[in-house]
């Protein structure tokens, strides 16, 4: 992609307001840009950001058969009214009105709805276990959005939901995801603790979350320097004791990068959503809940991944594979950039006449791609470019056909 | 994927409510299940359709280098209040309040959040024109939803932008855009006809529709059989007469796939979108937008490909490459799933212990995928399959091996 035209600009400034360090860099790439209070829109590097996480997720995910799906985001109010939940929650759940006056809710997430198609899917024991995921936009009415893609209104959520004829299943689905989530963060370069947790507004059951241990986070965590065992405070009664080691807890902030929920029968008894088992007779199914907040992983990244100069990103989850740089050599470097894409290599090409080299290499830094080429007319006399690391000084150069290795 | 935990059932009786061929069709083989009125939810077979139609947008689009983005779905009024949207749009555009009584709106469509944030990017001539692109859900607070997918309150479209420095700029921006809408509807096996039209709540610039002419569809087109002239009867006067021949013109109905608007200076004006010229002289951008609806073009293809057994997906928009069916051949069909799968050849797999051959023969002509193969004990035998064409009667007997020929 040509930089001269890109729907993205690194900005220099940004305002006071600005808190958390993911919040400020991702401002400062040109990789968010905000539209209100919560409410981001995605620029082109931050929407590769996201097919990025989204693959790494759906490889996962395609190793146990969880079906990509779609539910909608405008849900009838009386699906949720079923399962109490359009009573229960407090103002976050956003509640709407159409202009006839019938009620709706914007999806907070979409426990009830999944419940509710299961009903018209699952007829025997043979049907389960069925695992499916999607990728959805959920809106919560929050009322302090903060630290940008960290607690935002609107955001993107990988959120899959499990079916079981009985607890045993259940268990063994929520086992593959809590695996599975396992795998997934340390694929996005993000050490997640998963931590006891309180099921919140979706039930009583067994719940883990997906910690990343950051002063950026709003959650705090209680751990046993002794046995291990980690909790999230709200599980906690007063005393912060380990039961196992009679020793105090230790507390430290967290953000939560997912979360896993044993949902059991909360949702489908309300829904009834049953199965017939092999005497016929008619069952309630078990369910699950698993979700990753996308944005929120990306910020844990920037959170994590960067220096001085703005974001490093990990060369899985890094919008371009490198970032090319022209100085004054537009010519030679067109037909660099142009060989690459046909090998496949996706490249930003900063191919802009009215930068200086220090801007250039600023926004370049900025941007953090794990590679920077750059062609001046000292290399290019040679055919060669001059290749650095975003996370190292040293700088190497090469010809343009080795370009090729050191990038795929 | 095993189609015995399958999250998607055909359907053999259909509500009479359900009036159109699409619509029935897409229920009855499973692709969406209705959630309420106009809102729909996309089963793993709708969801596989839907990614190949944005894939095959996203690449001819990648030609000539719109960039993806993602714009969210919950605007701030004050946006939508600037360009006078907000009061023009009848009740259509679904306004909404947070817990704290602030205005927002409903994402109908996005050239407002698009200009707003032009407005931060866009700095000089230098960088123009600019082209983006999403695919992101559209909300309406329609009044008669119907048809299914063809009119519903909730649907995912792609919709792109374009930023000009001038007219002639907008007037190549938009030839772009309607070059590739031909190229893609043909892509999707659609005969699109491009009619003159209004540009309705969009702007008063020229605009195209993309017709699929169809006994379904709601818009009414006029043309000359003389010239060839064709226009949405919107845009004529009381007298419907050809111009250039001065003869009637005909009318038909017609199902709107697309739209391409010359926006102007409508928005930018409004958003305060500017550039400097090469003189250092602030100007006004000027916009183009384009849209196809990704659930109405699944539906129009579901609409013209089909039978009276059920659906004919044209083989670059089937969820699956082929509908693999074993007879009570679990042991030997597993293993030719699981080598079609090696050969990234991707099967729907009919391993279902409960089902006769005829219901599973009524299942895979209502589903529609373009190869149905099938292993029997008499073929298994000799290590072969029978394989047949949806759109053929013809049944040829081949080798396990032979298959990744015919399906590749």
């Amino acid at each position: 992609m040509k930089q001269s035209h890109l729907f993205a600009k690194t900005i220099r400034n940004i305002s006071d307001d600005v808190k958390s360090v993911s919040h400020k860099l991702l401002l400062r790439g040109g990789f968010i840009f905000p539209v209100s209070a919560g409410i981001y829109a995605l620029s082109p590097l931050g929407f590769r950001v996201f097919e990025k996480i989204k693959n790494i997720i759906r490889n996962d995910f395609d190793q146990f058969e969880a079906q990509e799906i779609s539910m909608p985001i405008v849900h009838p109010a009386r699906i949720w009214k079923q399962t109490g939940r359009f009573q229960d929650i407090g103002d976050e759940l956003w509640k709407i009105k159409n202009r006839e006056g019938e009620d709706f809710v914007l999806a907070m997430t979409h426990e009830e709805i999944a419940a509710y198609i299961a009903e018209t899917i699952i007829k025997t024991y043979k049907d389960l276990p069925i695992l499916v995921n999607q990728f959805q936009v959920k809106i919560r009415d929050e009322l302090r959005a903060r630290g940008g893609m960290l607690r935002a209104k609107e955001f993107l959520m990988q959120d899959a939901y499990s079916f079981d004829k009985d607890e045993k299943g259940m268990d063994e689905s929520y086992e593959k995801f809590y695996e599975s989530y396992g795998r997934i963060f340390k694929n996005l370069s993000l050490e997640a603790v998963p931590v006891e947790a309180s099921g919140g507004v979706m039930g009583q059951g067994q719940s883990h979350e997906f910690m990343l241990i950051s002063e950026a986070g709003e959650d705090k965590i209680a751990f046993c320097e002794q046995c291990g065992y980690k909790a999230n405070i709200e599980v906690l009664a007063n005393a912060k004791i380990c039961q196992k080691c009679k020793i105090e807890l230790k507390e430290t902030s967290a953000v939560e990068l997912g979360q896993t929920f044993k949902l059991g029968l909360k949702y489908s008894r309300s829904l009834n959503v049953k199965f017939k088992d092999s005497n016929g007779k008619d069952n309630i199914v078990y369910m699950g809940s698993y979700g990753i907040g996308i944005g929120r992983a990306m910020a844990a990244v920037a959170e994590i991944h960067n220096d001085e100069k703005g974001l490093v990103w990990p060369q899985a989850l890094s919008p371009f594979a490198a970032h090319l740089i022209s100085l004054g050599q537009n010519k030679e470097s067109d037909r660099v950039y142009t060989a690459l894409l046909k090998s496949g290599i996706d490249v930003l090409y900063d191919d802009r006449l009215d930068k200086t080299p220090g801007e250039k290499f600023t926004d370049a830094d900025l941007m953090g791609m794990p590679f920077r080429i750059v062609i001046s007319a000292k290399t290019a006399v040679n055919k060669k470019a001059e290749v650095k690391k975003r996370n190292e000084n040293k700088v190497s150069i090469v010809s343009y056909a080795e370009l090729n290795n050191i990038l795929q």
